[in-house]
C-alpha cells in the first residue's frame, strides 16, 4: 500500500541556496508516514496513546532535484520491510504540476523499532498493525539503494 | 540582571530572502531566557522536573536589520516584569564582530505564565524563583514599546 | 477579505511540553499570507521574481490555547492595513473538528515593508497589489489588540 | 582532520516523546560542517561568494540513543572522502558531560557535489580546497556503516 501526501513548500523551509534546505525533507517523509499509517487505520496519535512509540533509527535521503518555495510536492509513503519489532518506510518525494510534469527530487527511507512508552524498551509490534500492514510484491523496486 | 547567549547563525536558519527566517528570532529568544534563568541558579530543565512549566503567553519581535548565515549573535535577555504567576523577558538581539561594530538587528519581549505541569493551571511562581529574580531600575527603558 | 488555509501539526512542531512550539505559530501565518496573497491573484513567488520582497517589520502572537500533534489547524488571515509602502495581516488560528467544536488558539498580526529585492531599499506597494487589496469594514475588530 | 562543534539543545529541537526530533540531527551535522570548513581556512560563507556551494547530494543518520533538551552535544566531523567534484563528511554526535561520561548518540555521513552557484552545473573543486583537504588514515574506520 503506497500513500500519498500533498502539500505545497513554506517559505520557512527554504534556505539562502534559495532552495528547500536538505534537513527539512526529513520533516516531510514524517508527514508521509503520518498519513500512511492513518490510511492503515492507524493513526500514530492513537498509537501513542496506546503507549507504543515509533522512533527512528534509521534515516536515508538521496537528493536528486532541488524543490522551490510554493512547488507542490506530493511524498509517496510505502512500507517496505516488517518484522516482530521493527518497520521501514520508503519514500518518493515529488515536484508535481511543474510544466514538463512531475519530477522525482528525493528519494529515501527511515527505520523504525517499536518502543513501550513506558519502558523505552523495544517491544512486538502491536498484533493490529501486523495484521494491516502489507508489503507490496514489487518492495524491493520501491526501496532506496544507498 | 542580563544574560548574554551567543552562538553563530546556522545555515537551517535562512531563507530564499538570503537572511534569518523571521520565525527563528523566537528560537533565539527562547536560548536566551534558557541562559537567564540558568545564571539565576534555576535552569529551566530543573523546573520542568519539579512540575512546572512557562508556556509562552505572549510573543514580539520587532526588526530592525537583516542577520546572514554565520553571523556572530549576542541576545541579551532581562527579567521585566514578574507578579504573582507571570514573567515577562525583554530581548535585544545582535550581530557582533561586523566591522561597524555590534548592530541591534532585533528587539522583542515574551510574556510567561507559571503553569503546573499535572493539572495544567496556572499557578504561583515557586519560591525560589520570586526570592532569585531582580527587575533592574531602568527595566521599563528595557521594554520593547509595540 | 479572509483567507483560510487548513493543514495538519506535524510532529516536528512540538515539543517536549506535548504541545505545538510556540515559535511555529509564526510558519504558520506565512503559510496563511501566502494563501491570502494567492487569493488574491498576486502569489508571492511572483512578487519575488518582479523584484518585490515583503520581509517582517513586526511580529505578534497571543496563545490562547494549546495545539497538538494531528490537530486539523485553519489559519484565517486579513490585510486589516494598507499604506503606501506597507501592510499589516491579522491572524486567528484555529483547532478544527475537535469534539466541542472549533477552538481558537493563538491570534496575532504581522506588519511588512515593501522592499526592493535589489537594492533592499523601502520601495511604493505595486499598483496592481494596492488596486486587489480590500480592507474588511470591521478590520478594527480584527485587529489582535497587544 | 577532525573538527569538532560544541552547543546545547534547545527546546525547539525537542518534540512530544520528550527527545530531540530525528530531523534536527541534520541540521547539527550542518553545524559540524561549517566548523570542519572554518578550521580549514576555507569559511563556507567565503566559498559561495566565490560562487561554489555544497549542496547535499545523499545524508545517513544512524539513531543511537536519545539526546535531551540542554544536553551539552558535540559534533566530530571528518572528511572521509574527496573527489574530483565531490566530498564526503563523516560525523559522530556525542552528549557530553553527562554522569556516566560522553555518549554517542547518532553517527552519520554527507555527500556533497560543488556545484557553480551561476550554472547550478557540478565543477571541480576548489583548487585551494583540494590543497587543504587531508583524509585521516582512519578514514574507514570514521565511515559510517549503513
Amino acid at each position: 500500500m503506497t500513500s500519498i501526501s500533498r502539500f505545497r513548500v513554506r517559505y520557512a523551509e527554504t534556505d539562502q541556496m534559495g532552495v528547500v534546505y536538505y534537513g527539512n525533507y526529513f520533516v516531510w517523509m514524517e508527514i508521509g508516514r503520518t498519513e500512511l499509517l492513518r490510511g492503515m487505520g492507524l493513526p500514530y496519535a492513537e498509537l501513542e496513546k496506546q503507549g507504543i512509540m515509533l522512533p527512528v533509527a534509521k534515516a536515508f535521503a538521496k537528493y536528486i532535484a532541488p524543490s522551490y518555495y510554493d512547488d507542490e510536492i506530493s511524498v509517496h509513503s510505502t512500507v517496505t520491510r516488517f518484522t516482530a519489532s521493527r518497520i521501514r518506510v520508503d519514500y518518493r518525494i515529488m515536484r508535481d504540476a511543474v510544466p514538463e510534469g512531475a519530477q522525482i527530487v528525493c528519494v529515501g527511507y527511515t527505520e523504525h523499532a517499536f518502543i513501550s512508552k513506558e519502558t523505552r524498551k523495544v517491544v512486538h509490534a502491536p498484533s493490529d498493525i501486523a495484521e494491516k500492514v502489507r508489503i507490496p510484491a514489487n518492495a524491493e523496486d520501491l526501496m532506496t539503494r544507498v
